[in-house]
């Protein structure tokens, strides 16, 4: 690591990792969802960890966590991740872009006032695990929430966003004054989740683009018949039909190659009995490319694929677009600035794009945006299993601390 | 229909029928299940039914709802059949029998005190609704049910059937006592379920056989990944081994052809988030066919898909059979007394075997047994839509009649 490098504390940076990896860890793994106990606690354990870190603490309208590192001039450079988890979650994806983060004002805080004020953030479902409300936190900062959602949308108890809100503290009338215009940039360190860089031993990925997301909803409507009395010929079963549409839209894809994906991984079988044919099956489409040319053709050949699949069967299929995301290119100069700190800290890097979806997607809209990843053991995420290594994550604070320094000093 | 035929009041039997299907109807169809509130009312009025048909009404240990015309010798000639629901099920599987008994009853009583004691039950259980206690009513007449059932048995929100009972006002501990050692012979009068009676515009079906069923749990274990982050060429998804699964499952036994038939309608798939690939899939295998060697021959046939796809699919399979039933054989004489009563009413008949499991083909194992079967429109069971003519009820009814006055006077 050069001179000019800008090391975090390791042992600081574990701890932090262990301990709000406890917050919401059951035997199935995490479940950190937004506002409910776990999350407060989350929030108050940060706010915590930042008041011993010297620096400025604050939770905004919508419930972000800020450590603020106080600039002397105008505008503020903005790190940092989520701490909400999808269900049976894992302890690192998003978690480490904000304690990463924490680490790295802890660092530069040795450093002196920078010229530019630096924060830290930890923001709002990102995962849209409890409230379909992808991106809250972030969408908050950018005055992209509608003024309805807290009051309109609900969990799965039936839970308003708004009450959530009440619950934890929090004033859903007030969610416009979480806008933010004195954003200049923001940096975002997060595990990779996908398996390129531990295969190919690299320390460091430089994110260039995030994937057009697609998720549609696909409803087949068959017939519910009795299956002891009714003959295979006369069916007109909707799991079936539903089975070979999600075979033939994988096939598709896994045609198309890499980097294009496809899941459907949210099933309901109605009426769910073993003695009785579905008469209905659901299930989610996640499509992704970083291509939004690509992507939507691939979504053609979906929807031809259910309609023919569907007519094979004599069953009516439905589909809903639920999630329509641009593809969201990195700021270059940013990247650059990035790439630099990790040759001050001695790390490998190669650029490449995002799996996944991430705050930077829509943050980079508005704000000029990077991402930094570091390595996933064996690729895992969104499941308990999902592992990076401490000095993977050092390195990835590092890198960040680095880039910080060269941006706000 | 001929001078010594025994009609039924087919308003009585209309009346008996729609407001049986008024007690836990829904607007998704009919839920009454084992012991629940609608369950209680229905045994209620069954109650008072019998009460003013002139017959003895009588509850037995486990919740079996007795109707009795006393003879004048020993034993017992038993018709009826259920009055528990699949969930969103329709108001003729299992209450046709026990209302169509009831007025057999009825219309039998003016012709005097039998020789062998009649009685119409509604049994509990069959459909396995609520509690995994097939046949839980036969079994107690039978003497089959396990001591520790009530205790060991949960519904989906935990309650143990023990419990179930005591609030219906029954108690647990004497199961035993509901057992039984006078029945002389069984008839049940049930709708077909299927269509084979409707196409071929027949009247009675007289059953032969009830298939051999089996219920298996099959259980796919894959890798819970990222959905965006994990290429397609690298996953175990186990929802897509499932589906590949009960696809080829599936194609088997269409190329078998009829009567065999197949079934996979209960579906879990965790942890079922659209952005995540899923862990585990989970569905209900419900396969039948008259010919235990040829289910069997096609169960073997199902293991080999499930090991195949697994092995190709990178994911590890588990199987447990849930149920396996031997086929049961009717009554050859009491099939006689069926299709001669079926003559006297004037009715066109058919053996046939029939598609659905039934109280029958447990009592067919130790008591004289055979079923009588009337046309479903379409086919259609185990839904809301399943629907008998009362002209076909009422003709089923009175063969069943007919019948049960060859047999005890």
């Amino acid at each position: 690591m050069s001179t000019d490098a800008v090391p975090v504390d390791q042992d600081l940076l574990g701890t932090y990792i262990q301990e709000l990896g406890a917050i919401g860890e059951t035997p199935e793994g995490m479940y950190r969802f937004q506002y409910d106990d776990a999350w407060q606690r989350a929030r108050d354990t940060l706010l915590t960890w930042i008041d011993e870190a010297g620096l400025d603490g604050r939770v905004d309208a919508v419930g972000n966590v800020f450590g603020r590192l106080p600039g002397s001039g105008d505008g503020v450079v903005l790190t940092g991740s989520h701490v909400d988890t999808v269900p049976s979650g894992g302890k690192y994806d998003g978690a480490l872009g904000v304690v990463g983060g924490l680490a790295a004002l802890a660092a530069l805080r040795s450093h002196g006032t920078p010229t530019t004020t630096l924060e830290v953030v930890a923001l709002c479902e990102e995962e849209s695990s409890r409230f379909p409300a992808n991106f809250f936190g972030t969408r908050a900062l950018l005055g992209l929430v509608a003024p309805d959602e807290p009051e309109r949308l609900r969990d799965r108890d039936g839970v308003t966003m708004a009450e959530a809100m009440r619950r934890a503290g929090l004033d859903p009338g007030l969610v416009a004054d979480a806008e933010r215009h004195d954003l200049r940039a923001f940096l975002e360190l997060h595990v990779e989740q996908g398996r390129v860089l531990a295969d190919e031993a690299v320390d460091i990925g430089l994110v260039e683009v995030i994937p057009a997301i697609a998720w549609e909803t696909i409803t087949v409507h068959g017939r519910q018949d009795h299956a002891g009395a009714t003959p295979m010929d006369l069916r007109r079963d909707a799991l079936q039909a539903a089975a070979q549409m999600t075979r033939e839209i994988t096939a598709l894809v896994e045609q198309e190659g890499r980097p294009a994906v496809v899941t459907a991984g949210r099933w309901t079988v109605e009426p769910g009995q073993p003695s009785v044919v579905p008469g209905l099956a659901r299930f989610s489409l996640d499509l992704r490319h970083p291509d939004l040319a690509v992507r939507d053709r691939l979504l053609d050949g979906v929807h031809r694929i259910c309609a023919t699949v569907a007519e094979r069967h004599g069953v009516v299929v439905d589909v809903v677009r639920d999630k329509d995301e641009e593809p969201a290119t990195m700021d270059a100069g940013l990247l650059d600035v990035c790439r630099d700190a990790a040759e001050r800290c001695g790390a490998s890097w190669r650029r490449m794009p995002s799996g996944a979806g991430h705050d930077s997607q829509l943050m980079a809209s508005r704000v000029p945006t990077a991402m930094v990843f570091v390595p996933s053991v064996e690729g895992r995420s969104h499941t308990p299993a999902e592992f990076t290594s401490l000095l993977d994550c050092a390195r990835g604070a590092s890198v960040l601390a680095s880039a910080l320094h060269r941006l706000a000093y």
